[in-house]
């Protein structure tokens, strides 16, 4: 019936999809089951998360400061939003699998805390009294918990299985710093040698510590070793072994149990995700099985086809039939378990349809676009000098670019080049079928199309500006610059060696969109956290600013402080944008002491 | 024959230690083959190697001046014995052999080479004129083509495996920077924007593509990105886009690249090794082989054993036998090819035999070893607590070692600690049998007793230094200090996980070895040309020198230049350690571009 034929196109996809929802069976419930995992609905479900988690930077301290009742209604829509999505997943799963799964009690639990958070906000505000919206870091916990998180959830349990193993590195390592420091104390501490500001070297136990912790990320190298190093050179010799062991070995012991763990986990979770893939594909098998002569159950080749059609709409009957012909290589007419359970994997695989369709214009205007110049023309554009040519094009271009641009021969020569470059374009659409150019695996050709035409329009507009009032938006004028510099980008997709690297960088891409996202979720807590504890401590001055505070950042603490003297006040918690590029210069390691410092 | 057996032992062995020596097989040359893998030969090798290299010292520019007579005396010497060795070598391969390796050429090359240059040096500086030691760069190339250098060689061929891949990866990353480049010259070269210390802020294209090389090794941040973020926040995007793609993404790929390349190299080689090992097993076999019965060659047992004892002669009746009884599982009394080829690697198994010798004094004085109080004694030492109170001593004695040792409570406590330590190994000694104690694998108990007994002596010494006439030895004081941080060190092998962690550090010991050696090798190479063309350039003064030139390092060109505040002077190429000092310093990467500067 159309229902069994639905239920097992619903296990098919999931075992395509590596889905693992355990839904109820009922015709209704897998009809919203289907909706539920309509690719529209996922991409609303993660709009929703980013205007959610993207609030911040409209509330207080905000980078655009918007009113309370603004960002409440936006937040109360949010919330909504994810009420009905939860809903509508308690429709689909039996009722106690739901209360079972801590992801759903989690998302329900961020909801009512968010809202008590609001209410509470909003009358203390309304009162005058101080009040944090503490609730926010909350928020990163929803991208974890959806139905759609699989990939980011895996990540994090990834971690967490390391983490023990990693603890104990982690305290062997601590030892060996506490052991060093101790050591310092007892070389250096009785020595009278001071540090390069005048002030004594080594004397206090916890700042050797602190020195020497800084010392293995090499944020303070060599500094913190020069007075040593002045006194004696076989000092220097205690912060090469300290250095050798704390950074070296200790990182590449870190690093192996790290990546061990990882190995043995993901292995782990492949078995269990090639076992749940089986499981499904058994079911869908077992709801369309019929029986047919003496050899056991069997599908036959119409409800395969019927079951293909419904999970995959837009297949084509080649596709679709060259997909028969694997399963079915006996041509029976119908295959058993074992051919069935690999049609996942079998829908998974790309098969590349390499239609030569002929083009538009050969079927609208055949006999212009057959007549012997436009054939010169195609054989023209696919001559190998075509790209060699461009190539030499873009080295020429980045010449002028390097020039100074004021020049007005400079910049009406930039005409030219976008005038070429459209002329690429065309010429390649004129040549190959535009369909067949534009396919999901033209990088490339996307990639040179999008930077052409937005080059086109924001070199129109800026001198569109220029033009009819001499002024300049400075925006645009840098969106024109930076579009001109990607433009010659292209170049290294004229070498193959350099495409195959690209290739690779463009196949991990999915790894790194996870990874994006873990981090996202870290830094949003730490964000939230750092700016109701530190807001408003730091203040940035800009450079007209003749406040004598400028100074000190604002603060009286950092008076005279490496930290206002290397202009880092911008360095700071006041807003989201600027929390997470402290994060972000945290990450990177490189004086984080100094910057810490303020705190 | 003797002959035979003495052939088939020379081939077992190179099986077992993986040497690849196409040696003759005459009886003379196998004689004298087996006097040049001798272990004492080798140890002289290294030591010659590394008494010729740590010339360095002593020769001009020197740490400690030696007069030139001197130091080429000892040249000398070390080159007669490379030569010796490489006559010796000569003897024991085919004599076209010899010539046709590159590893005896580039050594002959080396000697040569090193005698024209010091007959050069010698009559050039004799007749008073300027003189180069440019043959010491040559020196390094010993540690790598003598014989004994297999795993060097590996990991140097490992390297050059990888350096084309590495090579592209490195110019696609290279064209990244230099694009990031000329989108900031476009971007802030017309800002007007200035750095902290007033000079302008990204205007010259060659400044910005040093500027943001530096970034790549995070040296320079956030320093090189305040201007910019302090004039819009979205400039600061364009730099953590920039620390994304060309440190994080681009050193992932440099990462996997290397170690993909390492492990199919690794493989290879692997597959390699096995193949060289069987190939001198069955040559073993051929020349052993005896017709018994109608089931082809076999080797019998009386031969096998005698075998053995050649090869290894120090080995157990007992591990022999087990040996035996491995291979010849059917008991026939022979056994045949592919039983024989496994002898490499049972010899190289570690089979650990548990002697439960009676202890010495039980032999000599059993009436009072075996008596109730001594039993007590022994039972008292083996329980656990014993281990607890001595883990609680550490602890209290790191607590003393953090106090004020010129307290004379806490000096003296000193010598009670040392008692103690003292007195728990001569508990274990009375206890265990000494020899156990003291074997190979006891890693702890070697390094538990050398630390006391050495810390034992250096406090005698320093102490008797001190009654005698109140004048204290700085560096004696500083190796009791060390040596009393590194007791506490034991404790670590009182916690299970830890314990594990050190023995994984231990087993990979050898890996570092040879990692090390590499270093050695390419930085000896550079720091005998930074030395030629560096030295003297910058003069270290000591703290108290009251020279006008101290402030900028006795250079006119480093005249208010951070080097010269940072107080770097003693970075620099004037000896042969302040050189590794300062390759390392730039090795740990911080900081790099101040002290760069300078050349
Ligand atoms: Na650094």
């Amino acid at each position: 019936s159309k229902d069994d034929f639905d239920l097992a196109a619903v296990y098919v996809s999931d075992a395509q999809y590596n889905r693992n929802i355990f839904f109820d069976t009922t015709p209704q419930a897998i009809r919203l089951y289907l909706l539920y995992n309509h690719w529209g609905l996922h991409i609303l479900v993660y709009t929703f998360i980013v205007v959610d988690l993207a609030l911040a930077i409209f509330e207080d301290p905000a980078v655009f400061p918007l009113p309370i009742w603004a960002t409440t209604l936006i937040e109360l829509v949010c919330l909504t939003a994810f009420t009905v999505r939860l809903v509508h997943y308690a429709k689909v799963i039996p009722r106690d699998r739901f209360w079972k799964d801590p992801k759903n009690i989690c998302i329900i639990v961020v909801i009512v805390l968010s809202l008590v958070d609001i209410i509470i906000y909003g009358s203390l505000k309304a009162t005058g009294f101080f009040a944090v919206r503490w609730s926010r870091v909350l928020r990163p916990l929803l991208l974890v918990n959806i139905t759609e998180g699989r990939q980011l959830r895996r990540a994090f349990r990834s971690i967490r299985n390391a983490l023990p193993q990693i603890l104990y590195v982690f305290l062997l390592f601590m030892f060996s710093v506490l052991m060093f420091s101790l050591m310092a104390l007892k070389l250096f501490g009785k020595k009278g040698l001071t540090t390069n500001d005048g002030s004594p070297y080594f004397t206090d136990y916890l700042d050797i510590v602190f020195d020497l912790y800084v010392l293995v990320t090499t944020a303070n190298s060599p500094d913190v070793m020069m007075p040593a190093y002045n006194s004696s050179v076989f000092f220097a010799v205690f912060f090469i072994i300290y250095i050798l062991i704390n950074t070296y070995i200790f990182m590449s012991v870190f690093l192996a149990v790290v990546y061990n763990n990882y190995k043995k986990h993901l292995k782990e979770e492949v078995r269990q995700l090639v076992r749940a893939k089986r499981h499904k594909m058994v079911r869908a098998f077992g709801v369309l099985q019929e029986r047919k002569g003496e050899e056991g159950p069997v599908v036959t080749q119409a409800s395969w086809n019927q079951l293909v059609r419904l999970v995959q709409p837009g297949i084509s009957n080649a596709h679709r039939e060259l997909l028969w012909s694997v399963s079915d290589d006996n041509n029976k007419g119908c295959i058993g378990k074992v051919a069935f359970v690999q049609l996942a994997d079998l829908l998974n695989m790309q098969v590349i349809v390499v239609k030569s369709r002929p083009h538009p214009l050969q079927m609208w205007l055949p006999s212009l676009y057959l007549s012997s110049p436009s054939r010169l023309v195609c054989r023209m554009v696919r001559h190998r000098f075509f790209v060699y040519a461009f190539d030499l094009i873009i080295l020429i271009n980045t010449v002028f670019i390097g020039m100074d641009e004021e020049n007005p021969l400079i910049s009406n020569a930039e005409w030219a080049f976008l005038a070429l470059y459209i002329l690429e374009i065309l010429f390649k659409l004129y040549t190959f079928e535009p369909r067949a150019f534009f396919s999901r695996h033209q990088f490339w050709n996307w990639f040179d199309t999008l930077i052409v035409i937005s080059a086109l329009i924001a070199t129109i507009i800026n001198s569109v500006l220029k033009s009819s009032g001499g002024y300049t938006s400075r925006q645009i004028l840098d969106i024109v610059f930076i579009l001109r510099v990607l433009r010659l980008i292209r170049v290294v997709d004229s070498i193959k060696r350099f495409r195959a690297i690209i290739n690779t960088l463009i196949r991990i891409g999915p790894t790194i969109l996870t990874f994006g996202q873990l981090i996202v979720v870290i830094y949003y807590i730490f964000a939230m956290v750092g700016m109701e504890l530190f807001k408003g401590k730091i203040r940035f001055f800009d450079a007209e600013s003749t406040d004598p505070d400028k100074a000190f950042c604002g603060n009286p603490l950092l008076k005279n402080s490496l930290f206002a003297k290397l202009n880092y006040c911008k360095n700071n918690f006041n807003d989201v944008i600027s929390s997470f590029i402290l994060l972000l210069e945290l990450t990177v390691v490189n004086q984080w002491h100094d910057i810490l410092f303020k705190a």
